[in-house]
């Protein structure tokens, strides 16, 4: 091998013998720990990225993997190769504990990792609030995996009621009215509509429903009014069955119970609402907020200890809740790594500033609302047209990027005849 | 719903009673079911398409998912879609038996069919030629499925071996030195020596090793000795250690015992050699020739039940084997669905004569062979060029022709920098 000149670990030495700097461990290849992992690129440290998969999921585009424009590979992009654009270490491993006092990160696998600044970003998992049955029966589209076992679900239990006649239609109950939930009715709706007839003539279309229920009596409660009565009438323009006001108590196997007593049929169940911190966040020793967030400073440092950052969803300033959307994410991450830099020039911290750039959700072809801060507040295909090309824009890769486009160049313009990613098939 | 003027199964009554044309099962959507089904499309019959899994692989390209540059989705296409398309039904379910007697077929799910001709083109499966440990350790590539086994487990390797610092290195051992055994071996080396510096500087990629066993003396041996002279100086100019006559006696969890005795390491055993046909064939009843084959006469159809044709890699023509390949499959599926078109209109049966086109395999970038029948052996960019082209135009649907152009322009030019699609993770 030939002499390289960049400090590298060698058999026998340490990597902390070789190099220095001091060590920033990033925890979480989400929008919020990329964003860290980027905004060091430049600042006089070594860099590790943790995270348990090898990829970054692009998760608002999750809901087209579940239901077949996009294959897994095509919103999913290396953590090592964005590691390795960035000068950063990659290391695969689930956390299992932080010691704030040996500032020791322990994984599952490999040896502990010390850090000068610690940067949590490893997001929050699905929250079934305890309703029974949720846990068990209905399907989370969180992460890819998830997403997958959506799409394979769906499309095996189509295929088992048209192979076997035991049924002429099915019923899909998605329960949140968050953008999630509202993209995912709508993308169904229209996928039975248009794709369903060409695909499975032995299945009825019209006993096909889609159920959207919602807790509360709105749908995409931070929009602006006018976008969401847009909303609700692209939704039920599409077929879907939209329930407000309705608190799910309990998921079976083939229905959902609703407080007030009705019984909706659900040969799945789609959990599309609530996210909390992973149980694993109590043996840290932080002080957790509401759904177990991890409590921080205005500066978004824990307060006991300054040299651990929590940013994404997973942390929350406790006088100043963010939503938990990507926006947010990527911009606690960027003033994490900025504050870091600052630290080692002898700076002081700054309080962070939230910049509110505004949300979206898409409905389906041509259809969707866009909330743009101090903005517009757009609806139909001009709404669709901005929702592409900033879903676009924000894909890592260019690969990704091309991907995605001709995906949806072909979900929204083929229709009908278009082809659709078709499952593998669970057992 | 609105009056429909088609055939179409109502409620209460069955397919038959509405429709009285002769009933043609194609058992398999590989190739040969599909060019069945595809040249039945105007013929005066019915069509049900049945297969285990809702779409159709495209086989030759699996090594490309397997090695990470295309998505599961980009070389699979909706059954269901097919047949929309082309007028036949489609049914999902594995074969469970067949019944000539009372022309019936059973699947594992759902009601019996009922043929008036019958086309069993559900191909073969992996053959380990009774090697021991071959079946538990070594990994086929022959399904979407186990293309994605080897991906997971490959890429979880070498995650684990650089978060833990077990090694520095792995071998790969690729058995069988056909086309699928070639490729592979060469696009595993050329990831070696450009993207895992990349993205694995904890590796030493001086330790990360490809071998490809062959039994006998030569690679690729139905080629013309000029190109597998080529192919094999393309291998090993990019690093992959070559054994030709090494048999293998026994494939171990960490290694491959040869039959001279030498024992090589192998994290992961490829497994590229030999099909047969799978053990319920047997319980068929129809008589079985070399590797299990259904035994046909020369214009396809089995001696004793003439109302059924074998197509594709399953059957086999006694005095006339041909290659288990693309090409033999699609043309005597085409001859199959011909030749009921022929009987129907009351003409005789003719016999299959094989067009052969030539073969062609590839090694890396800008580096193939094509062996053109009665035409050029070409070496080189040029067979590269050539293998793209009809790759690509083979393919199904424009959807997976743009995104296999797509990925593969991403492997072959960008690729140090280049994006690869990430495994989930083996747990």
């Amino acid at each position: 091998m030939t002499a390289d000149p960049s400090p590298r670990q060698q058999p026998g030495r340490s990597i902390e013998d070789v190099d220095t700097r001091p060590h920033v461990v990033v925890l979480g290849a989400g929008f919020a720990g990329l964003a860290a992992v980027r905004s060091l690129r430049k600042a006089p440290v070594r860099v590790t990225l943790v995270d348990r998969h090898s990829y970054s999921t692009f998760q608002p585009l999750l809901y087209q993997v579940a239901t077949g424009a996009l294959n897994p590979g095509d919103i999913t992009y290396g953590a090592r190769g964005f590691a390795a654009h960035t000068g950063a270490s990659f290391r695969k491993g689930e956390v299992t504990t932080i010691d704030p006092e040996t500032r020791t990160v322990s994984l599952d696998v490999g040896p502990d990792l010390r850090y000068d600044y610690l940067v949590i970003a490893n997001g929050v998992t699905t929250n079934y609030f305890g309703v029974p049955g949720a846990a068990e029966h209905a399907f989370p589209i969180y992460t890819r995996a998830e997403a997958l076992a959506v799409r394979d679900r769906m499309t095996g239990y189509l295929d088992h009621i048209a192979a076997t006649g035991e049924a002429r239609g099915a019923t899909v109950v998605v329960v949140g009215g968050g953008a999630t939930g509202v993209e995912m009715a709508g993308t169904l709706a229209e996928l039975r509509n248009t794709v369903l007839p060409d695909r499975y003539p032995e299945l009825d279309p019209d006993e096909v429903h889609v159920v959207l229920v919602e807790m509360t009596d709105k749908i995409l409660p931070p929009f602006a009014p006018r976008l969401r009565d847009y909303a609700a009438e692209q939704l039920r323009r599409r077929g879907v069955e939209l329930r407000l006001e309705a608190a799910v108590k309990e998921v079976r196997p083939d229905s959902v119970l609703l407080a007030d007593g009705t019984e909706l049929d659900a040969h799945m169940t789609v959990w599309a609402t609530g996210v909390a911190a992973h149980d694993r966040v109590k043996s840290w020793g932080l002080t957790q907020g509401r759904g177990g967030r991890i409590v921080v400073g205005g500066d978004l440092r824990v307060p006991e200890h300054p040299e651990i950052f929590v940013v994404g969803d997973i942390g929350v300033i406790d006088d100043d809740p963010l939503p938990q959307l990507a926006q947010p994410a990527i911009q606690t991450g960027q003033h994490a790594g900025r504050t870091i830099t600052r630290l080692l020039a002898g700076e002081s911290t700054e309080r962070f500033h939230y910049k509110d750039k505004g949300t979206m959700a898409t409905i389906g072809r041509a259809s969707a609302v866009a909330d743009i801060a101090h903005g517009p507040k757009l609806v139909g295909v001009l709404a669709w047209l901005v929702w592409m090309f900033v879903h676009i824009f924000a894909l890592l890769g260019n690969r990704n990027r091309v991907f995605v486009t001709l995906g949806l160049a072909f979900r929204y313009l083929a229709q009908r005849r278009g082809q659709i990613v078709v499952g593998d098939d669970p057992g």
